[in-house]
């Protein structure tokens, strides 16, 4: 649809995100008074998580014929088993817990224009699982339960925004996966929604212009997992940039953003070689009773349900009291990573333009066998005990990266309401130019622009994936915060 | 990648596929002779499908705990049973049989270029629960466990050129679902690939244009399921057409296949408008045993699992007798559908361009909620006690459509491999230009255009969409056949 004398709305949204991430501070809210409002936040929302045993949940409880952890109201979600078979040599069939919640969430951020600027509106939220309790968070992070339920999701501040019958367009709209490995098929709705009527920032909302949250995103446990996820799916610049032979890092990085140039896989290429991963993989899943795991190595405690390896993940219960929620305490079951993973891109210029290394990375929760991840993906003591064929590749490259070479390091949180602890070290490594010429058969090198491309649908880049493209967009400024 | 003198692969592989559908007749195998040649390959093909009780069947069993209908060797595919909730006011929570294969399989055509003339390599085959017994069907139609086989696929004619080393670049190649409402979660591999070196069709193989096989199309029960979805992912024609108030129908049908003009529902509103389907509506999933459908009106007797109304399908079983397979006899299940169903698209002129009018349809069995459907596409009988609210939208108009508006109008199988006697009658209406201008909430005017871009990813087209797609393109030559 054309408007503003002819220009589409894709085009006026696109330029608006462009002139906020221009703007690395703001008067609103300026980042030299960012870590006193956030304290000051930190200080107001009093809360406090105990581990407890699963059998003092209140409202969960353990079903008597499947031993699945579920709420007696039978909503939020649940944790039953999963058996995994897949054509893997080494370790290809397992059983697992894993989190069930066959639900639609709503993962959204209002952007407005104040002083003529486009600013996004955060929220400083605690969650129960966060390493720092609070991070970060989209405007709105809501459930399917929240937004259906029989207050029509009037509880929740700035929904209508998002799903009220008079919307505006939106700038950002499409499904996207979460972590395959602890979930079944999840999905979320990414927002990004253009307010046109003033919007006054609640009680633990500010608004920061996309350059601002750009520089926080350079900090670790800030932007949260949902923020992240969103903001990888903004489109990067597409103004014209200048390829040259020995060009800067900037300008090869502008160049792969804006589509210049040619990609080593051509996108025709790329469809059909994850197609072809897709079909010849093998990922069979079949939901069991969550007891049946127990046949594959895992141990059910009082307190925990853990892999006797000590790999992989615990199950675990917190209590959790919140001084200023709606809902002043509760129980609930979480997922807690046995170590922090590595989440590497490596990237390279080809013909002038960076490309980034990304594998077809099966997950045991996937929807469809495979998404396109970052060049290494995993908690490396997983494979501690892997036959040198399945360690993942690059693993030890990125380890042993000369820390020049490193354009991104930070280390950050994943969903804080469903994972206790979970953090991964998000990493750009910029590779000499003949790294990886022919990288194996799950690795190929794209544009920036290409997989830019891709977000528009679901089930092509994992959480992963879009977590990291958020941290390379900061790379566009090289400030510092 | 750029090729023959900088034009890209998909160019050429675009002109072929023009250059085959532009010979509506070929010396290879004229029209005039083809039916002697079918009625000879059927002969010599002697086959005899018998109803038998389940428990006859060899093979397959009545797993003792669930019921569930699975193959000894844990193979093929399985009957169990799917617990649905959905929304929906009306009947929004059941139970039914569902077929369950977690593989991807591959249906895929090869096409050669015979005497400078791109030819389709097509097969007579025939499967026990076409109406007809033979049909034609792609070059290979090939399971996992058939081309992962002990035998690495040797035993599947052709299929190397699919998924061999060194197999040519695809013309077409991207996953497709199948019938939400029989298949849980069910997808095949959908490709066309170029043979560069002489191929000879064997005993039962056929080299046909894509012309003629457009004209074939207009015959009842002739060209399969499989051949339809891959043809309906054959890529439109794209020479510019001109555009004008009051064309001819064909005009605006090249128009809409071209992308000329603009589409009344620009492509983001179109994404976002499917986004918001698949996460305001609710279809969980869980799989039950095959035994607790009993509980939801399917009664089991000794011959078939059946609904208590006489609506939706049966299960039954087959004994099947092939005189010259290399499995001379076997025996399985097949769901038979209650009735024929209605798969019609509604097409008009906007502003010279042809839309077709496509629904976003919750299926049973779907990946992901929702995808694009025709205008109708159901089985009217299950909808006989519904409250008029939840009459199929549009399908009153299309029963009673004037004959005179009926540009298409075929009645054509599903896959007889799976399914007893199933069959739709499809049918492309023009409408008058101001048919549905507001077509309602889960309806919307797309270009054709629109939807060949769609196909290039997986979850977007329904398997009937892609099959009346495939009939709307044999409106591009108006001959008869």
């Amino acid at each position: 649809m054309r408007i503003d004398g002819g220009r589409s709305r894709e085009d006026v949204h696109f330029d608006m995100l462009q002139a906020s991430a221009a703007h690395s501070d703001s008067t609103i809210l300026p980042l030299g008074e960012f870590d006193s409002w956030l304290t000051d936040r930190a200080q107001k929302q009093p809360y406090h998580v105990t581990p407890i045993p699963f059998a003092e949940m209140v409202g969960w409880h353990s079903d008597p014929d499947t031993g699945n952890l579920v709420h007696r109201t039978g909503r939020f979600f649940s944790v039953e088993g999963l058996d995994v078979q897949t054509d893997r040599e080494w370790a290809g069939h397992w059983r697992q817990p894993i989190i069930v919640q066959p639900e639609v969430g709503v993962v959204g951020i209002l952007m407005r224009r104040i002083g003529g600027v486009p600013h996004l509106l955060l929220q400083a939220k605690i969650e129960p699982g966060n390493i720092n309790g609070i991070q970060l968070s989209p405007t709105v992070q809501a459930t399917w339960s929240n937004y259906t339920g029989v207050h029509g999701g009037r509880d929740v501040p700035y929904l209508e925004h998002f799903l009220g019958p008079g919307r505006q367009p939106a700038v950002v709209d499409v499904l996207q996966s979460e972590q395959a490995a602890w979930y079944l098929h999840k999905r979320n709705r990414n927002m990004i929604i253009e307010a046109r009527e003033p919007v006054e920032a609640r009680d633990g909302f500010c608004w920061l212009t996309l350059g601002q949250v750009r520089r926080l995103l350079r900090r670790d446990h800030l932007i949260n997992m949902d923020a992240r996820t969103v903001l990888g799916c903004v489109p990067p610049p597409r103004s014209p940039a200048r390829i040259e032979a020995g060009g800067s890092f900037l300008a090869q990085l502008r160049a792969s953003m804006s589509g210049q140039g040619r990609s080593e896989t051509p996108t025709d290429e790329l469809l059909g070689w994850l197609t072809d991963i897709r079909s010849r993989r093998r990922l069979v899943q079949r939901p069991v009773p969550l007891r049946a795991v127990r046949e594959y190595g895992w141990q059910w405690g009082a307190n925990e349900i853990a892999h006797r390896d000590g790999k992989y993940f615990r199950v675990m219960a917190v209590h959790v009291e919140a001084g200023d929620r709606e809902v002043r305490w509760w129980d609930q079951p979480l997922i807690a990573p046995a170590q922090p993973g590595v989440v590497a891109l490596i990237v390279k210029p080809i013909n002038g333009v960076l490309h980034a290394l990304v594998q077809a990375r099966l997950g045991a929760g996937a929807a469809n066998v495979a998404e396109l991840a970052p060049t290494v993906n995993c908690q490396p003591d997983n494979y501690a005990d892997a036959p040198e064929a399945f360690r993942p590749p690059f693993l030890d490259e990125v380890l042993a990266a000369d820390p020049q070479r490193i354009r991104y390091d930070v280390v950050l949180s994943e969903e804080g309401g469903r994972f206790y602890h979970a953090c991964n070290r998000y990493v750009v490594i910029e590779a000499e130019p003949d790294f990886a010429d022919a990288p194996g058969p799950y690795h190929r090198w794209l544009t920036l622009h290409q997989l830019s491309g891709l977000l528009r649908h679901y089930n092509y880049l994992n959480v992963e994936l879009r977590s990291v493209l958020a941290g390379v967009h900061t790379l566009d400024d090289p400030g510092e915060c």
